[in-house]
């Protein structure tokens, strides 16, 4: 289908639609309705049946969406089926750990090489190379990548990025918790961890203090 | 101070201050103000005001916040100085990754232990234990252990969350891309990679349609 203009908001919920229609059992129903899908995730159904028809028009009148075929379009809007390269900086433990992690595979996410100030080993355990930063523009270029990840410490994140950016690099995702600027048209995608304990911590506190 | 109420909103800007603050060097001025913190993150001066009045009593007309005291007056608000124990549910290779992370002590996370429906070492490179599933009940008891975080694939996300929640786990931080059904009082705080790869990847099929 044609595809239409589509909000980040409605962008960010996709995944988690696909990850249900996933989950369920082989031998579940081959249809799913949008109300039985927004019931599933906690969600408002009007918003459900709007982000489906933004991605499939697959859905039939008191029918819902073949499970199979929905699950279908969302990866190829989400672009799961074409695979993105990308290259990784700071190739310690959480690194590697990334380099490593089969789960990405399913997003389209191919992570070719990672690179390092300081390499302490020349793969990961996997056999994905490690190389040296001055390695990292000949490799961007002769390899045609647009994404890069950063797992260096904060403080050299902004260093890293102004450097990927150089070597053509168009979209970020970091693992750093440092803010990061960057000129226009260059997209970067915190993956707080930083954030998200200290949304956890608070509720704990709160739990705590409920108990008192 | 007087904690206030706090919205997730602001908790969530909080740790981004945090890290902007302590990445400064260290021959910077002592002092900070609240626009040139908005103006360096590029949010807006009156959000960044209301924010850190929200958890620093510090700030002086005119000259602002003495840098280490608002760094100091985060971290306490954020419990960083009080130390989380968490266990973790998946110690695989991210899982495994997670545990080893030195970057979390900082934001007084603690991974006391790991499990595994099927662990196929009984610790990590740096002596964390891993321990079969069936101990969980009587660690997370004997250790009091209000956090846990899984690192499971999606599929078994939600049986997974179902025993934390069993053994007294009041905060779940999930990697699994599947949503998650809690009891009220429990929180789950989602790290969803896969929406993030979502955004990125959208905006590099645009970047590549732009260019064509």
């Amino acid at each position: 289908m044609e595809k239409k203009e589509i909000s980040k908001s409605v962008l960010k919920r996709l995944p988690g639609y696909l990850a249900y229609l996933k989950s369920l059992p082989p031998d579940a129903s081959p249809y799913i309705s949008a109300t039985a899908l927004a019931s599933a995730l906690g969600m408002g159904e009007v918003q459900v049946r709007k982000d489906l028809a933004m991605v499939s028009d697959g859905g039939r009148p008191k029918i819902g969406y073949l499970r199979q075929g929905l699950a279908d379009d969302i990866e190829q809007f989400l672009g799961y089926d074409n695979t993105t390269d990308a290259v990784l900086i700071g190739a310690g433990k959480l690194g590697q750990a990334l380099m490593g992690y089969g789960g990405f595979d399913a997003y389209g996410l191919n992570i070719l090489a990672g690179f390092d100030a300081a390499p302490t080993t020349d793969a990961t355990e996997e056999g994905k190379p490690i190389y040296p930063m001055s390695q990292l523009p000949a490799f961007c270029k002769s390899n045609k990548v647009l994404m890069g990840i950063v797992t260096v410490p904060a403080k050299y994140a902004q260093e890293v990025c102004n450097q990927l950016i150089a070597c053509g690099i168009k979209a970020i995702w970091t693992f750093a918790s440092a803010h990061i600027d960057v000129p226009d048209g260059i997209l970067v995608q915190y993956e707080n961890m930083a954030t998200s304990l200290a949304v956890l911590s608070m509720h704990l506190k709160a739990q705590i203090k409920e108990k008192k």
